[in-house]
């Protein structure tokens, strides 16, 4: 399957929870801890347990990059056990030059072999230009983040009395044009301005982090889309789903958590 | 010596040029791929030959990232021979959530040991702030950018009157205030705009990218901050002097491309 259809596959299947695999070798149990490759042992025991209920799974290259070469060996590890029938994001937030973004797709999209990546738009289009040539991919920009300093660029006002974000969104319109395999990340704690902007947004695939730890509310969001017939979307669950527990039982803990979200989000979707 | 004194150690002696090791296994001689390790030869002979006249070293993450796992072998092992005398740049362009930036900082200083970073602005202060953290480091936030593509957000006017690429500089100044550990990327491309914002930019540290296969002139930035009494500043040159001869003489070809290059600036700071 193509890496964009892996993504309409599972949305149109109801599924929209993203397993957010920021595995940090601080909070692992203990026990993991003896093993040859911990990053890895214990993302396949989370995979393993939530495959059936997860509509794609988040790599956060960061958590990966910070244990240097062993980390990055555990990142593409975890690629290759989750396999080609489950979306993956590669959540990289790269985005340079056009020669250097070349790269940076050739590292997330050859090497590691992810089907999506996120993007930084600062640079505007030559910077995302390379990742689009990737037809089959899907590219993430980020618009309205979910941090509290989205409100010192993003939500800038703009001549056109237009904020910076959603001047970004037109712009992903653009992009979007030629392949049709671009997406949006949308910061869950922004209900309000979700809300707003759900019509600027049309049908651009939307990934919301920010559910859980960085306090914004699943039931907001899904009810909102539910409201407007929207479905290409995924939430991102990340420590909420993988530190559940922090024992022996993560893994069981993990995916009770990830049936939960799934159940709330079957009930709020119905009309 | 502290990361941020071996930058000021350089630029205090009138060294201005930046190597970048933007190394790409596609263009490097012919002879030097039966070695294992190809791309850290190919730097470790450019670093022996320009070492003495080298105000700094910038390594690309992407051209390294590129080739996966060995790639970033090859990178570890380039920055560790470089060692302790000369300012290293980590040219990464990284910017996350907090906790995910600290993961990316760990990654860059911790793990790789560079002296500084390029940073995406566009999610705010809190996506930069794990990295000033590092109070001996030297932390560079894009602003005006070196590629045509930079009109599409950077130069948009802001409701009073500002450029987004201006109001960035504003904020770089705040952050700065903390521990003296900020400078800006802003393209050599750029001459007018540096003109206009020479006074804006006041003390902060400059990298300047965009000289050379990008069409920037050494010349005309060099005089302007000449004229300002302006030394913060490294110029990053890549293709033009790693990629000076594309036979078994590179690394001689790429001194004698550095020392023109130095004579050039030494040439244009007598007033």
């Amino acid at each position: 399957m193509k890496s964009i259809e892996k993504f309409y596959s599972a949305v149109n299947n109801g599924k929209h929870i993203c397993v957010g695999l920021d595995t940090d070798i601080e909070k692992i149990p203990g026990h993991l801890k003896k093993s040859d490759d911990p990053l890895f042992l214990f993302n396949k025991l989370i995979i393993d347990s939530t495959r059936s209920g997860a509509a794609a799974y988040k790599l956060n290259f960061a958590f990966y990059e910070a244990s240097g070469i062993q980390g990055l060996i555990s990142l593409k590890k975890t690629i290759e056990y989750i396999g080609d029938d489950i979306f993956i994001i590669g959540d990289a937030k790269r985005g340079d030059i056009g020669s250097t973004s070349a790269m940076y797709a050739k590292s997330v999209y050859d090497y590691f072999k992810c089907d999506s990546i996120t993007l930084h738009p600062y640079m505007g289009y030559d910077s995302v230009q390379p990742f689009l040539e990737y037809k089959d991919k899907l590219n993430f920009v980020l618009t309205l983040t979910s941090n509290k300093s989205a409100n010192d660029f993003e939500t800038l006002t703009l001549s056109a009395n237009e904020k910076l974000y959603q001047k970004v969104i037109g712009k992903v319109h653009e992009w979007n044009g030629q392949f049709a395999n671009c997406g949006i990340v949308f910061g869950a704690t922004q209900i309000s301005q979700l809300q707003e902007n759900i019509q600027l947004i049309k049908d651009l695939p939307i990934l919301l982090p920010g559910v859980g730890a960085q306090g914004g509310s699943l039931e907001e969001v899904v009810t909102l889309f539910t409201q407007h017939d929207f479905t290409s979307y995924l939430i991102n669950a990340s420590r909420s789903i993988i530190y559940a527990s922090p024992g022996s039982d993560f893994a069981e803990k993990a995916v009770e958590e990830l049936n939960r979200l799934n159940a709330e989000i079957a009930r709020l979707s119905l009309k």
